[in-house]
């Protein structure tokens, strides 16, 4: 994530967006400035076409400008809504590493060191484990070991997060079996383990999900036919002039499509993705701070 | 559910929508080339009626477009809500039956391979139930039986998931009376099941409530009403280009409310439903990986 | 409320509204076609006034259109959430009375069959209860008597569901101070019965709250006063085809209000109401088929 | 509150408004009348200018009108959401005083008249005061003292709901600590002493926090700028029929922005304030008719 | 944060808006008023264009105008949105020491002056904590020292409200190991331990995470492009009045995004940000009028 101060005006005006979007924008706005420039020539200089030939279709852009700006907007807030919600349960991971540490720290006495060690590196391997089955595989080496077997134990399963948050309710379960911890604490200690899983699901979830097929198609095809048919709206009464209306207008109008796809897969490593690595990294320091 | 790369915008403007929306849109598309070549006509070339004669339709179309655009995104927001709402509710089944998989993991002892493989096969039955219970009718072949009259009994009840629902709440129950369990560990447990109920409960409430029958036809009625008048808005300026501005107009408004339709019921086997045979199947892949 | 398929456009389009819409609407429209007749005469034929004495009108209904197109949607939307806040805690209701009896089927013995044949009849007693106290009054004939003098008895209290529910509570502790069930058996039956009077609570604030007062008139106010001079903006330039256009703008702005105050007390008998009597019948059948 | 039919159409558009909104309406739009006659005059009569020196200031206010009209819909959205929530909170309040009521009935035995009666008392208590400190101070004669010096003591503290919370709190832990409720009731109980205090706060929260300064500032200024300028848009063209014009426009935009004013604060005695009078006097009767 | 009276509109139209943003509004104001005289010097006076040759480009900027309209208000609801979850969050610290203090009241005999001293100055301290370090770093001569190496021991951590929280969690969990406290009321109290950590983690997340970087460049581009071509769809309509009106656009459109900006981040001490200060000393007021 790129971190910047919302109030630079002129950076944010004068600086080009991130190379995922130029790469689509680019080649779309000199194609769209080719193809006005040959309109502007057959219908102005070939066909010789005046105002009153072409008038209605103005009337037909101003209509469907609404429309389209609805659903761009309507885009917008899906993509965002996916993107912060993201946002939210990496909050939430942090949130309940940290009770969980701070619960954990209360109810396990000072002298006990071994527990305390294998919770403070357990429960940032189970963050840092998340973050990267979200972007596709898990990275052992970010992981501590806290046995010597347990990243070799770790390889044969399949989803790693679910067999450390196995591993971590196991723990639990046993110190409380054996009068480390009490009943009462056994359910407090319940919430974060459970809240553990929910995140993890609720990114896998966004992760997986685009928004529904045929929306995607329906908001592209839209834009499409907008852009299109867009010079034959402007030609006549602005001539070569159009060629510049229909520029910005492209801009503006895929601009948004092209941020929307770029933002509503939030875990990655572009530039607008969440610094899930710097939260990570936040974790184990936290969790360190408070159990060691 | 298609999966597709959102970034590929080449084919997902050229690819056509799912046959069930095609099936309404192209017969409405073709009937309003028909109907408009036929008022074109009948206006331009019969009566040789001029733009002054028709001109304020066309402020009309422009004010109720805008009315319409906004019960157009009104609806696909509901359609889109209902659509994700019940996605969350699948990711929720998920993130419980992973915890209740996880607890029951710490909870009972490695060598109980009875009550471990009990629960391996009931919690995944109780998935697949739901999802097919959701589409009309359990396929008791997809289930796992854990007795010999397991299929048989359930024939007898009405509601299958909540029959299999009701034999695990008795079965950790039972466990708790035997002893296995302690009361701390049936509290953390109940959540999970608890959970399972809500789950499907409002899958069914989504699958069972269209949107007000009253907002159904209006939307309709007003997307007819206006595509019926349109050529009269546009005809006398633009003449037979008015042929070309209905149809892509037609084809603007009709798509949103098709594609709407086919997403609010979410759970059935069409091309935008959720992937839930999949989510099911995962399902069962991460408990037997835990329990067993 | 009203089974349909959302894909039959041809009966949506041409059946009209349920009879409470029809009875506000027909009259106004008929109203409509002749203040607007009156007005185009007195102005085109009787004071003869060209296009340019009334220009700005149309401008002035251009821009409160969208002001106003603004505020049906913030109406549409509110009553679309009472209404869907309604069917979710019914759906919620659903879901708590299965989870209960669920519970209660784990935590009593099969045996004990005079408490399940209780539990049987009251919790779907509850929710008849419930039922028609939204409705005005409880209908007691719905009731299944658990004791001889149980409806008489009930009859003394202003609040049938909340006796009904305070029954609920007294047994669960009884058997507890008993010790049927245990503490921790408690805590878990707990949720459920505490969800009960929140959704009936629930009910009852969306019943007894309309949207503000002056809301209510504002919306009102701003529709009668856009339609009522909406004939000047239209007839210099349209002649007596303004009778058509008014009418079809009356009918699009005046149904958006109509059905809103339809939709927004959901629990009656109208067309749209929720199915409240089809969804106690089935928690009746539901809590049955569990406990007995 | 105003009780009052939705479906009243007639009473609706002509009944005026609160005359809190009159105070300031009525001055405005006789200024407006007066300010825009002045203008027209001086325009039409006086410069005699014509409809070519000011034609784009209409596309000025086409431009901005839709922009203003959805700030004011963010307006009242924001408006009607505190007004909702504060609903939704005092519904709360009534849920959880019953489900407070409903247990300790449960609880505390029959015989037990002494606590019943306290509870009786000091539940309704709590909300008549939450009710009044949320419009300023506590009237102590609404409060039912349940000891000699009840209403002496309380007159110490600052915020005297608070205080009854305590007692509330500290009588159900001595029943715990004397064996008359058990420590799974404890926890029962501990959610709605928890509820309490959330919504009471919550409720103070809506009541201390209108939205922000600037943004206040900004609709302001908006409506002023945009009606301030309106004439010198319609003059030209609509020579006097500008000052009904104006005046309308006027009437439609500031309603909006003073009702959303009104109905910000709901805790007051206005006419669209929240009937907390009524749900007070309600709730005591619940749980009179619940614990007696 | 500024108190101030919603309803008097002729201080909140005529006083300017923060020195924040007043600091780049002026200079941008005065800016156009300059860019906008050269334009129309250029294109009226000395090229003498006419209407006809630019007249198209007001049908683009009518067409985006509703566009940057619809992201203009995106802009405002996520920054409202941000800051009203900020003032919830707040909200519900108020709740949450509320509802702690009344707990330790109720459980913590009259007599242990020291437990209930020693919470009377941790709660208001971690709020304290929480507050400045929102803001960039801990104050501690706000804390109030409970050992006399309290002070000096804290600045050994990093994250300060972390190791306060991690002492009130080791106090009770003390308490309860001692039997001050039951496993019941452990139970009870972790509720508010929790929420604590929750609400300072959201509001790091709020203070972390301006909205993504890529809607940020756009809103400005946006704005830059539309403001930046506005004379030229003016000028050749209005001439030298062609001055008053881009500036009220300018002034219009730039003010949204510079109060979005201003609000966005409200745990400062601008004009805007969330009374945290007041808020803090609130809740030490409070907690002590409880606890002592």
């Amino acid at each position: 994530m790129v971190k910047y101060n919302p109030k630079t005006w002129f950076s944010l005006i004068f600086h080009s967006y991130s190379r995922q979007v130029m790469k689509t924008l680019t080649p779309t706005l000199l194609f769209m400035i080719v193809y006005t420039t040959v309109c502007c020539f057959v219908i102005v200089d070939f066909f010789k076409l005046h105002e009153s030939d072409f008038q209605p279709t103005i009337a037909m852009h101003s209509l469907l400008g609404i429309v389209l700006g609805l659903f761009l907007v309507f885009r917008t807030n899906t993509a965002y809504d996916r993107w912060w919600e993201g946002r939210k349960l990496w909050g939430g991971t942090v949130n309940s590493t940290r009770n969980f540490a701070l619960k954990l720290n209360a109810y396990l006495s000072p002298e006990n060191r071994d527990d305390r060690d294998w919770f403070a590196k357990m429960i940032p391997n189970f963050v840092f484990a998340m973050k990267e089955s979200l972007r596709g595989g898990v990275q052992l080496n970010e992981l501590e070991p806290v046995s010597d077997d347990f990243l070799e134990s770790l390889q044969k399963y399949k989803h790693k997060p679910n067999r450390i948050s196995a591993m971590l309710y196991s723990k639990v379960n046993e110190l409380y079996k054996k009068g480390v911890l009490t009943g009462d604490q056994l359910i407090n200690l319940d919430k974060e383990l459970k809240d553990f899983i929910d995140f993890i699901g609720a990114c896998e979830r966004i992760k997986n999900t685009p928004i529904p097929y045929s929306y995607m198609m329906y908001v592209k095809k839209f834009i499409f036919i907008y852009i299109i048919t867009l010079p034959f709206g402007f030609v006549t009464q602005s001539g070569y002039l159009t060629i510049i209306i229909v520029t910005l207008i492209t801009f503006v109008l895929m601009s948004v499509e092209l941020i929307a796809e770029e933002i509503e897969d939030p875990f990655g490593k572009d530039l607008n993705d969440l610094p899930t690595d710097e939260l990570s990294g936040k974790i184990r320091d936290n969790v360190r701070e408070i159990l060691l």
